[in-house]
This record gives structure tokens, C-alpha cells and sequence, in this order.
């Protein structure tokens, strides 16, 4: 059991916190508004609870409004997307901090490096950046700055895949890391085909629904490609497929989020689907346990559950 | 039960083929390569069957050299992706459809008016492109041209339809219509982030199937990005995200398929992934059914089975 805190108690602080609520560690959300923060935390739970359940004799997590308490193995940091804000927090929080701890933070966007500049011991300082929401989804995206010692990534490797997550280590960093950008490639195109009435927003979405994601569960997207190049796989790909795949690639849209494309989208996915936001996020909630379930018990070759 | 011609018998063609055996219809190949064709369509009807079964009574597709026989409910045209031949192949094929035969193109890149330019009736012929292996994917797009019929549209639309296939419909022609255009944009970022070093390609691949695609298959990526806004939806999307995303979006890669590129995806995927091509794909035949059975059941409720 690790004692874990976490830096601000909003929506990626609450899911972290459940996460590591979920891995049996002891939990505390520093954040000055503690009681917006607790109720967020026992909703995130509850809805934990329901989709997958908790452990057996877990700790609910303390919340604070300032450090307190023996120094941690690990800081999330959680705070909103502003470097000021970030690197201010962790120069408040380090004298607090124990010589080995871990210095973690989620954000999406920001450089390892800057959110380091400043403090003592940068070289302890990395982003372990969660899907959303953390306490189901297993990928961590890991990314060190330049001063980030390699003995840190090492141990906070180890730290998440002991927790059962998904660590994809970023050999240097990049702004969206690896699953924003991706999502945010494909999901370029699919704004720019419905901004442009190529086809309705649920077809669209039927694309990836029923059609891209099932597939990309068991083959990602280059081993598709390889598998489609025949039995020289991405040599027959070459050969056939690369011309006109660069056409394609050339072809692609660049919306931007203007008025044409807001009211395409919101128009869209009024038409695609009725439900509202909570009625989408709880179906979620519920069957995607169950679809990573499969897909796990499916990839081991446990046939009964499969 | 329908009369199915296909014009083709390449990889397309035989998958095809299994898909309107498997739909219980009666199919006649043409193809100038008759041995190559059987012995092609043989191994797939094989891998059908041992994947997930072929109906009781099924018929065996007749493959011929040239047209004979009762004109067909639908054509479905899948030679290779060049304009000039499949046009002549259409013309030469005209005098033995009969007046409301379906012409259908499996084309992924050409346009319908350019390929029906030129024949007698253009109304009727369109493009149904199956998502692959046809017999396995449920996605068809249909996409008609300028001339075509309404009254074609709707016919197709129920013909696939009664196959059990998902119909997508584009509003105008589309190079790569969704699903290659969608897949393209991702892994056009993929192929940027293997090509530059961020990440290993198996961590990239990771992310896609670990990560993006078993919460694709519930929610569509418009969908993740209108539940991501809150309450409020996209309107609470486009307050808090847009911006960042747009920096995103401009950050994209643009690869081509030059030589460091195609080693990076060579040598990548052999660290990533060591089976052969064929293993690749016979895993993908054995899981894929078991994915998209799973899903389908859960969609509709089926407890006992999700």
C-alpha cells in the first residue's frame, strides 16, 4: 500500500483518486475547496463502485485543504491546465515532499521540462497523463522532460503497472502524447465530413462504432495495414497502397472549431443521439467494464469467459 | 434468396462472395482466371466456415470466365482500382443485366459519374464499399453520383441491409469515403509518431487498442468529445478544449512514405509484434466474430450473453 496525494480535486483529480483507491493505496486530495471536492470524490466512487466495485476494506480518501501528514510516494498533480498555476503549486508543495518521491503530473499539454523549471530536484519530476476516466481506462501515458533522471521513469513504471495499468512510455514529449493526438487526427476528419454533409454525424460515428473499433481492439492501426499488404505485409502495402494513401492524406479536411462546424456537431449529434450527456457517459460506465473485461479475458485465451 | 454477380475475382471479389453465400444468395464469379479464382474463394469459404459458419444448404458460387445465365438482382463490380478497366468491364457486361439490375462498384477511391460515365443508363449504378474481410466487417458505404437514382439508393440501401450489413450512406462522393478517410487521418499521425521516435510502435499500437478502441466501440469520436464538455455537451466542449485542440490539430504530422518511414514501420513492427502476417490475420478471423457477437448482444440488452 503506497500513500499517494493528489494535487487539486477536480474532474482527473477525482478519477486519479479513485484509481488509486481502486489499487488499495492510501489517498489525499489537497485542494482549498474541500467540499466541492468531497462531494465529487464520493460521486466518482459510487459510480466506481457500481460499474466495477471497490476492493474489500478500502480507505476513503482524506481530503485537505493544504498538505499535512508524512510525505508520500507519489504526487499526482491535478490542477487545471495553466503552467503558472502548476509550477507554483509544486514549488508550494516540495518542502512537503519526502527525498524519493515521485512528482507526477496529468497534464495533457504542458512540457515535463517547464513544469519542472524551478523546482530543486527536477530530475524527479515527470507526466503520467490517464485515459479518461482513470479508474477504468488502463493506459498511462508516460513522458520524462530532459532533466528527468531515467531511475524516476523507471520507478514510476513500475508504480502504475503494479496499480494494473497500460504504460506507454513517450521517448520525448509531445503535446497530446500519443492517445489525444491520435483521437484528435481521426477525429479531424470525421468534424471535416460532417461540416461538410459528406454524411450524417451517427453514420460517421457508425464508421468508428461499427466498423474501425471493434477491428483496432485486436490489430492497431499500422498492424492493419501491414496484415492488408498481403504475405510481404508492409512491403506489399508499399508496393499497392502508398500512392494512393498519400493522396488521401493530402485530401484530408482542416476544420477549424468555427460557427459551421459548432452547429454541424451540435446539430449532428442532436440527430445521431437523443440521450443526454449523463445517459451516454452511464452506458458507458456500464458496458465498457464489460468490453475491456472480454477483451482481456479474450486476449489471454480464458475461452470460457471469451 | 438473390442472383449475385461479381466481377472479379481477386481479394475483394472472394470476400464478397462469402458474404452473399453466407446471406444465402446465389453467386456467379466472373473472372478470365477461373482456376485462381476457385482455388481463391475455396480458402475463403474455408476460413468462413471455421471462422463462424456458413448457412445450412449454402450454395457454392459458380465461377465462369464470362457472363451466362439469368441476368442478376445486383452486379457487384471488384476488379482492380483502375478507371479505364473497370469502365470497359462495365460496358462489356451491360447486355446481359437485366433492366433493373443493381450495378454496384467496390471501389474505394474512384468516383460513381466517372464510373458510369459512358453507360446507358447510369442511374443505376453505384458504389457499395465493404468494410474488410466483407464477410466478417458489417460496414457497407453507399455512395451514389450525380446520376444516380434515388430509386437505386433505396434499393441497395435494402439490399445490404437484409444481408445484416450496418449501411452508411455519404451525402456526395468522398476518395476513401468514412472508414479508409477516418483510418487514414489516425494513422497518418501514427506513422508520424513511429517516423519521429516518440514512442515505440507497439506503445503507438497500444494506444489504439488498449486505449481508443474498446471506448470507441461504445462511444463514436464525436460522442467522446460531447460527453467531455459536461452537461452542457459540445457547447461546454467548445469553452473549455477548443483552443488546445486547435493547437493540436496544427501540430499533426504529415508523413509521406519515404524511406525512413517505410523502416520505421518495418522495423517497428517487428519489435512490436514478431507473428507472421498470417497469424496476425488468423487471429483477427478468430477474435473479430467473438468482438462483434459480444457487442451486438450488449448493445440489444442481452445480459445472459454481455
Amino acid at each position: 500500500m503506497a500513500n499517494v496525494w493528489i494535487l487539486g480535486g477536480g474532474l482527473i483529480g477525482a478519477g486519479w483518486a479513485a484509481a488509486f483507491v481502486q489499487a488499495g493505496h492510501q489517498v489525499l486530495v489537497i485542494d482549498p475547496d474541500t467540499d466541492a471536492t468531497k462531494a465529487r470524490i464520493d460521486a466518482t466512487l459510487e459510480r466506481v463502485g457500481a460499474a466495477v466495485g471497490l476492493p474489500d476494506g478500502w480507505t476513503p480518501p482524506q481530503i485537505l485543504a493544504a498538505p499535512a501528514g508524512p510525505a508520500p510516494d507519489l504526487l499526482q498533480e491535478c490542477l487545471p491546465e495553466r503552467l503558472a498555476l502548476k509550477q507554483a503549486a509544486l514549488q508550494a508543495v516540495l518542502p512537503h515532499l519526502g527525498a524519493d518521491t515521485l512528482i507526477a503530473s496529468s497534464s495533457s499539454g504542458l512540457s515535463p521540462d517547464d513544469l519542472a523549471a524551478g523546482l530543486e530536484d527536477p530530475g524527479r519530476v515527470f507526466i503520467a497523463h490517464p485515459c479518461n476516466p482513470p479508474w477504468l481506462m488502463p493506459v498511462v501515458e508516460l513522458s520524462g522532460g530532459a532533466q528527468t533522471s531515467p531511475a524516476t521513469l523507471t520507478r514510476a513504471r513500475a508504480f502504475y503497472e503494479a496499480m494494473g495499468k497500460q504504460v506507454l512510455t513517450l521517448n520525448k514529449p509531445m503535446p497530446g502524447h500519443l492517445v489525444n493526438r491520435l483521437q484528435a487526427a481521426l477525429w479531424r476528419e470525421a468534424v471535416h465530413l460532417a461540416r461538410e454533409g459528406v454524411a450524417s454525424l451517427g453514420d460517421i460515428e457508425a464508421a468508428v462504432t461499427k466498423g474501425l473499433a471493434p477491428r483496432w481492439c485486436i490489430m492497431g492501426p499500422s498492424a492493419v495495414f501491414h496484415v492488408s499488404g498481403g504475405p510481404r505485409g508492409f512491403e506489399g502495402f508499399f508496393d499497392a497502397l502508398a500512392p494512393e494513401f498519400e493522396r488521401w492524406w493530402d485530401s484530408l479536411g482542416q476544420p477549424r472549431f468555427d460557427a459551421q462546424t459548432r452547429s454541424a456537431l451540435v446539430e449532428g449529434m442532436a440527430a445521431a443521439d437523443p440521450r443526454s450527456v449523463a445517459e451516454i457517459g452511464a452506458d458507458r460506465d456500464r458496458r465498457l467494464p464489460e468490453i475491456l473485461d472480454f477483451l482481456r479475458h479474450q486476449a489471454s485465451g480464458d475461452t470460457d469467459k471469451a
